[in-house]
């Protein structure tokens, strides 16, 4: 059988951006997050990716703001995060009040990704295994 | 100590799109790639993330064709490619004659990136473990 038949899907029909677990950066770039009862959160600006393992360290999520002038970014573990195709968006079980209190940088660059210590806060704080483990 | 003082980067002379480790996706998609005798052989599309783990699977290199009319895209394990601060892009051990035989994908989306037999070719061709080992 050819293998392509597994899913059900013919290669013709798959998006070069998404096919089943496989998903392009830049589909994911500008996707929106919506929370579990529907309200849109903000959207994905990027991920940020571990060099030498591979790994999606976060998804860095914004809202508010206008043409990146004054919001916010968030980084978000990956996990947290799972694709909805009725939305056409990420969703997630993070609630806006959550996300009030949750780290953080601002527009001018003042995050230190390399900072393990801080990166273990935003892990601990969205209570998921970090990135390196 | 303020860890931020670590490897003595001051946080705020950091891009927030790279620092140390970590990459951002939007820094990667553009960012040409070179041979070992500094021949610019592509430049990385976008990279392929599989969903369930947060891994890279691959990082799609395209060359040939014009805005992206009639051009090659070819799948490359992540562990091929060391980004290389002198030349503001991606070092490959890869030839040109090895990427001529390399699989790839057309422009017409015929790609079908579930085929885990078609994946595997892909890195036994690199000759490097896959992303889901």
């Amino acid at each position: 059988m050819d293998p392509r038949m597994d899913n059900g899907l013919n290669a013709r029909d798959l998006d070069r951006r998404e096919s089943g677990n496989l998903i392009g950066s830049d589909k994911v770039e500008g996707t929106a997050v919506y929370s579990l009862n529907n309200d849109k959160i903000g959207t994905i600006e990027r991920v940020m990716i571990d060099k030498p393992s591979g790994k999606v360290a976060y998804a860095v999520l914004s809202f508010g703001g206008f043409l990146g002038i004054g919001d916010d970014h968030y980084p978000i573990p990956w996990a947290k995060l799972t694709y909805d195709e009725s939305i056409g968006g990420y969703r997630t079980d993070l609630s806006k009040a959550e996300l009030d209190e949750a780290p953080r940088h601002g527009s001018d660059d003042d995050f230190d990704w390399n900072d393990r210590e801080r990166a273990m806060d935003i892990y601990t704080y969205y209570g998921v295994p970090p990135y390196w483990i």
